[in-house]
């Protein structure tokens, strides 16, 4: 099953340089996770092909125009395009108030239900759960009330090892060993021991996204060890004390962040309009992060099974 | 002067093949006017590198989304930027209420004034008035309340006509003449007689945006004679009932009126989505007004003196 971030927009308060306001897509196998939605975020997905239709859940970290402006004309196109698909939303209890307005303004019905799920959570908690994933929204330190999302799939089965494995297993008995346990006989003696049959159950895959954020260590605790940490990184670490009066991050508090929480890879975005060039960031995370990239449109990220 | 006409979007309904929702900058003199301002409008404004503070009014036809997505972030923008500059903003009374629930739940306060002119009247008036032209704000018909707006040049000053001018005149002679006086000597008698040293004046230019509307022959009579005349064609002619429904308008209606109100040039834009090449839209248009041209992002039409 893939597992792949799809970056949209990377800049922070205004597209410039050809950069668009934040927004990424998360999918998990055929689940299209939309993650914060900038303005123009429509022609990026239109621009990267993907196919929309199948975005099911929206999150909205917090209501700064550059992280949900382009919302209201995403959900406009959807109903243009004959949507019939419910979509749920996750977002700060004042964005149903905007998007009511908006359909007040243009008399607009549209053809899909939203179900709208408020975020208010002081401390993670999980605000999605299916078979596959589990979502977790976490309160980040911003000026105005924002959440970022943990994504960790489930706890997967065991593995069948196919060199061991015997003839005569019924249906029945391989869901058993995937599922951690021996094959017994009627008397209750082990016939097959789980340990010789089955591999290791797959690794459980995680991103973490920390939305806009100024630097607060209790963070690296609640993405400890994901494969994959976004975090903002608005400013180089020269522009600290700006960063902390309009609670943003620079590069040295996001790659501490990454280093602390044992990720695997960091992304940094939600670049400063200040910064033409990129690179300068990108080389200031790594003195603390090694394996750290830059989080740019149209860029694909797999974490592998 | 320059009186110059650039289009930012030509799109209806969703971007489409590249094509952003409607957005269009006047620039007459140093008075820039935008036009509807569709999603993205403040990434044309930047591709084009228009000077943006130099915005200071704006004109929304309509509340249908393809026309004001891209107000809001245009507006925070301008905020981040620092702008003190008052804007005036023309549009119907309910998008207030959209603006103010958007900066209600992001907590901004702009650091510049709006005034809002609220669009309402049933018959063609005048909504601005400066020293250089006029703005009359006309009711079309469409779905929802919708106004095409005028933009005419005042009449202008007769020109001092240099192969004839004596050498003895005031600068009060010369505003005399220009003012389509004659000067006069002390007992009454005609000095100079108008039409000797002067020239007519240069004609006043005219630019009608005709926003969104089914076709309805009225319509001619308000733009009649205008240099340059935007009309949408969302449809080919074989549409014609699909466009009566949806209240909009086909390549030969828009022509049509254009032939009628017998203007200059015509426009076309606010093209349905289905239509990937535009020339057969331009083609059908031109059987009935040949001067007809398309409407397509980053096109400037300029109307010379």
């Amino acid at each position: 099953m893939s597992f792949q971030l799809k970056i949209l927009g990377s800049n922070s308060a205004t597209p410039a340089f050809g950069r668009y306001p934040t927004s990424q897509l998360l999918t998990v196998g055929s689940h299209y996770f939309l993650i914060d939605c900038g303005e123009g975020c429509q022609m990026q997905l239109s621009r990267y092909r993907v196919r929309t239709s199948r975005i099911s859940q929206i999150f909205i970290s917090h209501l700064h125009g550059d992280h949900y402006f382009g919302l209201i004309g995403l959900l406009n196109t959807f109903g243009l395009m004959g949507r019939k698909n419910g979509l749920t939303l996750y977002g700060p209890p004042k964005l149903s108030d905007v998007l009511t307005a908006h359909f007040r303004a243009s008399q607009t019905v549209l053809g899909f239900p939203i179900h709208f799920v408020e975020l208010y959570a002081t401390e993670p908690n999980t605000i999605l759960e299916n078979a596959q994933l589990s979502v977790t929204a976490f309160p980040v330190q911003h000026r105005i009330d924002c959440w970022g999302f943990l994504f960790r799939e489930k706890p997967k089965p065991r593995r069948i090892n196919k060199e061991t494995i015997p003839a005569d297993l019924s249906v029945e008995d391989i869901i058993a060993l995937k599922n951690s346990q021996n094959v017994v006989n009627t008397d209750g003696t082990i016939r097959y021991q789980n340990e010789k049959y089955t591999l290791p159950p797959r690794k459980s895959r995680s991103y973490a996204y920390c939305a806009d954020t100024r630097y607060f260590e209790l963070l690296a605790e609640w993405v400890s060890e994901v494969d994959l940490l976004y975090h903002e990184t608005t400013f180089m670490d020269q522009e600290r004390e700006l960063a902390e009066q309009r609670y943003h991050s620079t590069t040295l508090q996001a790659a501490t962040i990454a280093k602390r929480a044992k990720v695997d890879i960091l992304l940094i975005g939600h670049f400063s309009s200040r910064y033409r060039d990129l690179s300068p960031l990108l080389e200031e995370a790594k003195t603390v992060f090694s394996n750290t990239l830059l989080a740019t449109e149209g860029q694909d990220f797999t974490i592998p099974e």
